[in-house]
């Protein structure tokens, strides 16, 4: 028999000698130490406020779920209006993280209906709007009506109709269809009283394409629908049930000329439509949604991985000495967890720099208006650039952030089955990152459609953008498959050093996207349309984003590993050489291929992500420490900073679920256990007697 | 603008001309006509049994699931009494598609606690149980206590005890600490009058082990508590929330000596402990459970794809023509569903080979008895064989499973993400699959280490079973890690031949079980000792079950291919084909570097998968009808076989949603519209003057 170990002593060893000093990585992490008190006094404020309970959450009903979550709406409301806007920001961070589908509730009025407003209103529809209460949900509360029940990502293909009435100086907006039926609309069950919706401009029996107008959907001081509105609840969802998705019909709803938002397309009052010059803008505002699901992804995986790692520093399990050896110290379990580490400090520091380019392409935009010229032109290519890679950035990294939580959840063992260890409801709120504001499949091909433009172009003579120099090479070649450069390294030092690594995924990703060229030239050799072309390398055009991504967030971890304090570059560089190397061992058929690496030297390969493990499993605990986050942020029994998880486990579990007699013994136990067997058996028949 | 299409067309077009006889394959998966004929008569008994609706599941709250699942046991209980066995076995097949937590609830009593009993019991103890109304549920309900809050797949590290009281001929169970508190345990908390307790097993202060003691909970007439017995309730869970889980603590609950199982291990009333000659044969009943999952991962993912490929015939997106182009047409959704297609005809054919080889080797261990001697060694051989592979293919087929159903999912769009369409629900039931009845990565190490200890054995000279032929040549190599007969065909038709196919997976696969035994002895060269050294070689062995696992799902599908009738063995030839080559190319590191396929045959090899992919879309529809499962057992409105997918979509959403006013509107939403900034300036100071 094995001795028992305190879980707390079980864990403060793992605190002993930390490799690094672990407050400079938070702040490194955060963005500096002002950045980690600003976040540390929100976490606490919340902590501190009844309504932000969220450890019960399992225990309550649907209807009491979304009653909550608009109890808090006020609170944040009021929060929005007197504190600074970086405090908000913090707040939606660690709420993303807290209470995922209460921040999509908030979100959809502040991101969606307020950013539609901003992204496409003109100044004085603006100014009107936020003169109503848009911005401070005094008189309004807003929802964003875009997606139908029969289509989403093809949002051109949407099949609601906003008619212009040259008459009465409206726009009749309907859905003639059971398909054009909105659907998803997050806000629209319990709490919008407009909406900002995506419709079919018509004028004079032409359709003008996709534009967006603001409708009324409920009373403001009755909550009736108003005439022709009639809305639905979507009901229960795989996760986020704090947000009250519903259904909208309208019914030739009457609004005026003036509710078109005008900022791009404009419908004079004659009925004369005027086309903005430049078509792509309108589409700038995407992109932050998808910047922010990249910031998102790292930190819902921060929160996974510290409760995973602190309960494998204290689950014990087999072992041959006189105690259990420790979960984290079984290479299996540090294969498990800790390369998912790794990727986290790439998402983080991949979020960190797509945020930075987003807001320096917004501001530019913002000074540029609508000029046209070279200096317009290059805006567009920096937009479609920063379009691209946000798009398959945010497939790739919702995806990997995905599997983490069910990697961290699965290595709990049963406990990561119930609802009260925190990474069940992670899942079934973060999943729905994947589809929404962009099918990941979709956008990745997105992705690889604008790496083989680009690599098209370059071939006519256009510069390469920055993040896809590692192309030249490769186009110099004219499209041989393999490097020109291979691996010189054999020992497992030597092929997994950072300029290795970063030369090895170039030269992968750059074999993806020219593979992926010659497909599509394929398709163009056999008669199809650009379009079919494309579609033809779909296959390899995925693939070529995927290469690519993985390229960018190693790009992006050792820029900043170059940029980090000197204290916590080693600790940092493991980290992105595991990234890498354990990427490429995953992948390992890509570097053969292009014979970047031999047989041998993916054996080499295998051999340091081995010891990188270990290296890391030194400094776990610390690593995850450093996330920052709180116990009231975990929110995980298993993933508390004092190791004491079983105790406070059982407390959980007990205080929520209170013993009390089965109610249904009378009615239904007892009967089963006390029925006798009915005989099944009829009367004997004296006629087989007969025979 | 594009045109609208029917999609009960858009679906009938798909079934004009399949190219091959659907329902001949239904009967060939099922196992001949009689057996489809039975499910097909217990699909209609389930849909017409009002007790059985289960299309309203996402709206019922924890309580309400738990009792309407507590009506269908009485139901199934009187049913299993009064129908043949196999009646009964296709009924639960069924259930644990279209209710996965029933299945569990009521697995928990038939499949566990009776499980116990017929394996552990000597046969007059099996004899007092079943008088007692232990298989009918008459008088006894039952539980099975195996897992603690401390340890799981430790079987031998439980903590609870149950000591020999000589003066009183009982045994006292105990849990001694709180990690010792039983948990997890399903029926605990609502249902079960008796549980099945493993404990540790302390005589006269020595300890035996882990033994299984029967422990009656609860007073039949009145459903209190024992004295000693007390029980929690675990609340909620990510899924299967129709099985109460409950905790139970046993504070010196005596049981007489009687109720300790001891078919294996005994204990005389003097207190003298036989033990058995045979120890592993206690475990042949673990393996039941496993090959069980195998069968449950095919059955699952048949739903799920008939889910996902029907929506993908009706669903329209984009396209270039006047009407959208459907889903399926896309090459890029072939790739993400259809070699799913395949990966569950591999399980469905691996499931049916498993029970075979179960059943078989269970009927010659009957035969058996105690017996000693060279049949038994042969016995326990094949025992630890099937013990093996049923572990290492329960990991693999679940873990395959619970990706399909997740890529079904996503493959829904948004949709997806609707608890009314039947995946999310599917992807939180299906999940502890992966955890349960051996953690899935601790069962593929045990896979791997059988896998490793079987080369050492055919080393010295030991036959290899015959799943493990192909490590013969390769062996004979004498650990050489290229192959000797690389691949010598070069078009994607030569590349992805079944034959070459087969040679292709047992060469890597045993170079990866090679590759493990070279871990495994460099271990033990370090002077670790045999446990650490497989310890050690972790990885490699976790790696090893996985290319053993594919490659024996592979073998199994060609033999079924061979058997098959002639009408089906195109179609099915075909599939086999996709699923090798399509595993192969995900995995082409491997293949690349036993030097069996060279750079340009992978490329070759994903051309064939390509091409594949395009053949089997041809009859996606077809294969998926084959499958044979009616719409009330798909359970989702985006699956229908008719394809009336929008409408009957819209229709349940509304019906279980009903219009109402907004509950809180009053209380909560009115006073934020109507809300006025309350002022956070204080007065004015006229100190602020004096400066």
């Amino acid at each position: 028999m094995w001795r028992q170990c305190s879980p707390r002593e079980s864990i403060a060893e793992e605190r002993k000698a930390p490799g690094f000093p672990i407050r400079e990585l938070t702040y490194w992490i955060d963005g500096g130490k002002k950045a980690t008190e600003l976040k540390e006094s929100i976490m606490l404020e919340l902590e501190r406020d009844p309504l932000w309970r969220v450890n019960d959450n399992p225990n309550l009903t649907l209807a009491e779920t979304r009653e909550r979550a608009m109890k808090k709406i006020r609170r944040l409301a009021d929060q929005a209006m007197s504190h600074p806007l970086e405090n908000t920001m913090v707040r939606m961070s660690i709420i993303s993280v807290v209470d995922p589908g209460f921040w999509t509730r908030f979100g959809v009025h502040f991101g969606l209906f307020v950013g539609a407003l901003q992204g496409q209103a003109t100044p004085a529809q603006l100014a009107y709007w936020m003169e109503k209460g848009a911005l401070s949900m005094q008189g309004i509360t807003g929802c964003f009506g875009m997606t139908e029940l029969g289509h989403g990502s093809n949002v051109a293909g949407l099949e609601t109709t906003a008619t212009f009435d040259a008459a009465t100086d409206e726009f009749v907006v309907h859905s003639p269809t059971l398909t054009s039926t909105k659907w998803w609309i997050g806000g629209a069950a319990h709490t919008a009283t407009h909406c900002s919706v995506y419709a079919q401009l018509v004028v004079d029996g032409r359709r003008y394409g996709t534009k967006t107008f603001v409708v009324q959907l409920r009373d403001t001081k009755t909550f009736e629908l108003m005439p022709g509105v009639n809305i639905g609840d979507l009901g229960k969802k795989m996760g986020r049930d704090q947000i009250d998705n519903g259904w909208i019909r309208f019914t030739y709803v009457r609004i005026p000329r003036s509710h078109m938002l005008m900022k791009h397309t404009k419908v004079l009052r004659s009925g004369k439509v005027i086309e903005p010059p430049l078509a792509q803008l309108a589409y700038g505002a995407l992109i932050q949604g998808r910047v922010s699901m990249v910031s998102d992804s790292a930190n819902v995986a921060k929160r996974a991985l510290t409760i995973a790692t602190r309960y494998a520093s204290v689950r014990r399990q087999f072992g041959d000495g006189a105690i259990e050896t420790k979960l984290l110290d079984y290479p299996i379990h540090q294969h498990r967890l800790l390369p998912l580490v790794a990727q986290t400090f790439a998402m983080i520091f991949a979020a960190r720099e797509m945020t930075s380019s987003y807001r320096q392409l917004m501001s530019e935009l913002g000074k540029l208006g609508d000029a046209t010229g070279a200096k317009a032109d290059e805006a567009i290519k920096n937009l479609k650039e920063t379009h691209a890679t946000s798009a398959g950035l945010k497939a790739f990294c919702t995806w990997m952030c995905l599997n983490i939580i069910d990697q961290c959840r699965q290595s709990l063992g049963g406990h990561g089955y119930s609802a009260y260890t925190g990474l069940a409801q992670a899942y079934s709120d973060f999943a729905v990152h994947c589809t929404w504001e962009g099918d990941n499949t979709i956008l990745t091909l997105q992705c690889g459609r604008y790496l083989v433009a680009t690599a098209l172009d370059a071939r006519k003579g256009q510069p390469l953008p920055a993040n896809l120099k590692y192309l030249s090479r490769a186009m110099a070649q004219n499209g041989a498959t393999k490097t020109t450069e291979p691996c010189t390294g054999s020992t497992a030092e030597e092929v997994s050093e950072l300029r290795v690594l970063e030369a090895a995924w170039g030269s992968v990703a750059a074999n993806a996207i020219l593979s992926a060229v010659r497909a599509f030239e394929t398709g163009q050799a056999k008669g199809m349309s650009k379009d079919n072309a494309y579609e033809f390398s779909s296959a390899a055009r995925l693939h070529a984003a995927r290469m690519h991504s993985y390229t960018y967030l190693l790009q992006r971890f050792v820029t900043q590993v170059e940029r980090s304090p000197a204290a916590l570059r080693p600790v940092l560089t493991l980290l992105a050489r595991l990234f890498g190397a354990h990427s490429a061992v995953q992948h390992s058929g890509e570097f053969l291929q292009s014979g970047f690496y031999s047989g041998s030297q993916i054996e080499a390969l295998k051999t340091f992500v081995n010891s990188a493990c270990t290296e890391v499993r030194k400094d776990a605990i610390p690593l995850t420490d450093a996330f920052g986050y709180t116990d009231y942020v975990i929110n995980s029994p298993l993933g508390r900073y004092d190791g004491d998880v079983y105790e406070k486990y059982f407390d959980l579990v007990t205080s929520l679920n209170p013993q009390k007699p089965v109610p249904y013994f009378d009615s239904l136990i007892r009967p089963l256990l006390e029925r006798t067997n009915e005989s099944e058996l009829g009367p004997e028949l004296e006629i087989d007697q007969e025979e």
